[in-house]
């Protein structure tokens, strides 16, 4: 990541297709493409338990994943478990292979992004399939995916996840949208679009169920991810501030400075230590909801925070394009909305705990909540 | 403000020339001006006192001042007071006109921003001037100013203001430094730049002193801007939640944004209290040193917190172009380092407070220190 | 206070009639008794506004007002205003006199204090009054006053203010209730206690607009307080860092310290402020919900936060009663809960402010939103 | 813990010795007593790893040691470590026993406690041992312990620790100093008092190693009890947040009491985290001063913050001694104090892991700050 990534960010970040070819094809080459992804199609094979312990290092750079063929972890999961034969047969190797790139599309314009029940994209169905009309926003990816999973009405009561391949006339790109002035996220439009009968995820009405199971996976990685972007904010503060002098001596012998880098480090060990504990929940495919819920909330916190501090010490030079600073900056701060608001995990999160102090019995608990109520027998 | 300058903000932001002539033409219709300037120069004439009641709403968005022609104050307060004839002559006019900007260099890059005393630019005597060389960098609309009013060493223990007229070949802008982003701020070179002999602010040596003048005067305004603008990002996060409905009810019903709008109410009023004070003193030319330490943290912690609340708010949505919060973010942001890191200002205040309860005679201090001590003597 | 009142605190505190007596004689020798009574029952006379400018450091001890004869002043009003012409007569001039104390029953065992409409202890009607059967805690000064005012059902919708005179069997102190230690507030049972028909204050079913008004001026006057000791707290603080060597050097040369210092100062100044703030609509007889909500928080923040800085600067020595500094952050604690609990206060406000943003017209505002109008205008 | 120890702790606050004998009647009928202690002198002979497990829990309370036997534990490692056969034949077994208790005098009036080489005390040679001749304060437990281990000035540049036996003319109990209002710390004098030859620590000039030693282990200790009674802080409130209703239903449907609880929960789990951490390090022997500065600070502001959380949801109740939220609050504030203030904390391990990013070599580093470097390398 430090030698071949990082020093191409600027360029990735420009969208350069060339630069992320050159990635993978080091990549590929060391043995290092698509390493938590199956053997079976082409992929490394490790174990989520062992790619976790990768996964910070590879998330320093948002371009990490996309640059070493993990990206697409999320769909080959769930296609692999809840796709169609042919959806499976048409989609899992070339996304192993890098060849494909799928993009995942929930949140509407003018609908709360955390009430995916008010979705009002609908899909009615046709003889061979449905067709999709709506419009969807914040789809990362968007504009190069060969198809985008949607979350569609498909009846009152039904929401459902559909996969709508790009290249047809009902799909459209409106516009890019950047997010604190970077781009990748886009707002996309149905009109009629056609899916092939067998582009379901699982059955119709089990839309919000894998959307939860892939949820409890992504947000574990985006976490690990963040965790490694604020560690790299804090090296890159640490390294300044022994660097940097003052009439009085280096920056590091402020106390004001310390202070900014002990904070960080307590942000950056605590974030770890529980995104480890939810990691191994999820590892085990036991119920994280409240660990990866504390998890989420303090990794997102952490990043924010480091990337602040080290902004801090390097003065208005941290402030430009001369460090990565304000991309770290600006993925800490989307990173307290895009992966739901805090205020909902604090919220939900809270609600779930104060349940488990209602209820006395600890052979109707889940290992993570096992956790809670050991500690309230203390 | 809202209804001409709001609406234009993303083509000023992008540089549009036309944009600005067009609102400095209605400026000049309504008789809004030059408002704080001298009217013997062809300003409004209002007195420092009048224009601080405007000053917040004026600089409730960040093209505010140079639309209403009150950009230059700094400039013209600067040269009517240390300028020669010949530079009176010259440049006071154009600049109240708006025929031409001034910019203001003093930080270099590989030096502490907060350590002047360190400044390497150099200028030599010449003849009939002084030659210039030298880098600075963060120098806000270099690219389009007429001179740049330059911090340099003329001699190993003397610092000097020199303004350095920019059509000439040893000025050079060597890049734009984006700030988060965001244009506006150069990096300069001066090699062996002439400097006419009437070109020097005050004598030799006394550039640290009439600096200090300026920054007070600077540093105030800053901070109602700054105000002004955590008003607007309030008014737009309580709109929102007003609007925007939840299953439950409008988003405004969330006690978590409740507190968001309180604390963020908070925020705003106390610095504007502070800033008040501040200005005040500065308006009687008293001693502000303590009250703009105070006033210049809180008004920048106000601006990063609010316009960092109405993003949580407005979710997604507030992440992108499609609002101004990420340029209120932005200026928050940078507003706890450009205008003297936050760190800088609370110890250099604490350490003045802290030295006046050793001193226990008040005959000897300050307007704005005796605050301190009656508060002391409770 | 500083010479008479601060040096017996301990005295005081720990319940001493002969040092308050003493202070009391003092304070009538000098003419200081009672300033903001009216002079027509033996008081000073002082107007609110000029009582308010007196009341920080009033305040800044506890025990201020009680030996200053000021204790008695939100009784006073309210009986002026709604007692009958008998309990005028009997209570106004001993209670401005010193020679009887009220106290003022609210909260009730087991009912969330901040619901006063699910108050249980009832008053029935009787020949000649009520008697009134209940129990009430955290009533400040209960085992030595006069009468108690107690919150009252005098019908299943009505709640009324009763008046109940203490020296009957109908009366009991269940127990003293230390509050973090310290004394002063008491758990009382009425059992058919008796109150004479001229007790009811206004009429029956008034209770809580009477309790409301006398609320908004006992807020802002326990804000003032808060803010003195606060203040108080600051000055130690201060002549501590300068006073404590540390091998470098004093402590003050210590920038964690100068920071505490400076995050002190603004915590003061700001709520100083807002304080003021609301005083002066307090004064006018305005509308000032908003502003009180704003101060009340910010005071009792302030003080919590600024005992709690001055006892880090003093390391263990301020954990003792050696320094007032426990007691002040005693004090600055509660305060956080024994005036209404501050989440009430945001939450009650933040919906009256963003209630504010619906209502175009500004004729329908009281004077304390319309500064919110207008600052939304902006 | 929760069946015996907390139903009584306000008698054993005030000191009762039937009660604290009961206790540890009963513990050591149920095989508790002692358990960190060598089994050789009649201990329960856990390994640290094995007691670090339960002492988060016996620490729950702060009078758990001492009914468990394992309150003497830092001092019966000490004295196996450091004494003299005499003393290790003296005290041992008798302390293992509970039949005696010690003390330990570090910090002395009017020296910064930071600053253990500005010792006064000092000791005097003799014949046959020293004198000792000083004043210490914060020394908990000496009005009953059998021996004081002083920190004393043996020469101009030597410090040392002696066991000074109480019970002789020489010691004196100057007087009890209440922390925050509560008992066990006092301030104590040495008038030439006698130590036998053989009642020295190691050897003289040896006291801040042997010192530091105890500390880690002390300060280990410390942190889990912290998070024990962090832990038991959060189960009351969120009992108390389920039990309380308000006119809406319970006060665990608010969302700034699920923000309290939420947050305090992260606290909780993070200071854990790292207390855990530190621990494995102390129990395998090895370098733990950045983890363990880590953890204090975490600990102690976590125990603070939940404590104050929790007092913030019972309400005005929650302010006095009907529930042990003042105590945990207590033991909270004086956290961030009596074991080093959290100031020396940020400030020495900021400055260690800023000094590590400047030495490139792996192989130099202890393994605790291996895991920074190996985070740096990323």
């Amino acid at each position: 990541m430090r030698q071949h990534v990082h020093p191409v960010e600027a360029e990735l970040d420009a969208g350069s297709v060339a630069a992320l070819r050159e990635l993978r094809e080091k990549a590929r080459a060391e043995g290092l493409w698509a390493m938590p992804l199956p053997s079976e199609l082409g992929g490394g094979g490790l174990s989520l338990r062992d790619y976790f312990a990768l996964a910070e290092a590879e998330g320093s750079s948002d371009h990490g994943p996309a640059a070493l063929g993990s990206a697409s972890l999320l769909d080959v999961r769930m296609i692999s478990a809840h796709g169609s034969p042919g959806a499976r047969e048409r989609y899992l190797r070339p996304l192993v292979a890098g060849e494909i790139t799928g993009s995942y599309a929930m949140t509407e314009p003018g609908i709360a992004g955390s009430a995916p029940t008010l979705t009002q994209t609908t899909a009615e169905r046709t003889n061979d399939g449905w067709v999709v009309t709506g419009r969807k926003w914040f789809t990362s990816g968007a504009s190069t995916a060969a198809y985008v999973t949607v979350l569609t009405r498909t009846a009152p009561d039904e929401l459902t996840l559909l996969m709508v391949p790009t290249g047809q006339p009902g799909f459209r790109v409106v516009r890019e949208l950047p997010v604190l002035g970077a781009g990748g996220q886009f707002e996309i439009e149905f009109t009629a679009a056609h899916v092939p009968g067998d582009h379901v995820l699982g059955a119709p009405g089990e839309a919000l169920v894998i959307a939860g199971t892939r949820l409890a996976l992504g947000r574990t990685l985006r976490c690990m991810r963040w965790v490694g972007q604020a560690q790299r904010a804090f090296d890159l503060m640490c390294r300044r501030a022994n660097d940097r002098k003052l009439h009085t001596g280096p920056l590091a012998g402020q106390q004001l400075v310390q202070q900014l880098v002990f904070d960080s480090l307590l942000a950056i060990r605590s974030a770890r230590a529980l995104v480890g504990h939810a990691a191994d929940l999820v590892a085990r495919g036991e119920q994280a909801k409240t660990g990866i819920g504390l998890a989420k909330v303090a990794a997102a916190r952490a990043l924010q925070q480091v990337a602040d501090a080290a902004i801090q010490v390097y003065g208005a030079e941290g402030l430009t394009a001369d460090t990565p600073l304000p991309m770290l900056a600006r993925l800490g701060r989307a990173a307290r909305i895009l992966d739901g608001p805090d205020e909902l995990h604090v919220s939900a999160t809270a609600r779930r705990v104060l349940k488990q102090f209602q209820s006395p019995d600890e052979e109707e608990r889940a290992p993570d909540e096992l956790v809670v109520h050991r500690d309230a027998a203390r």
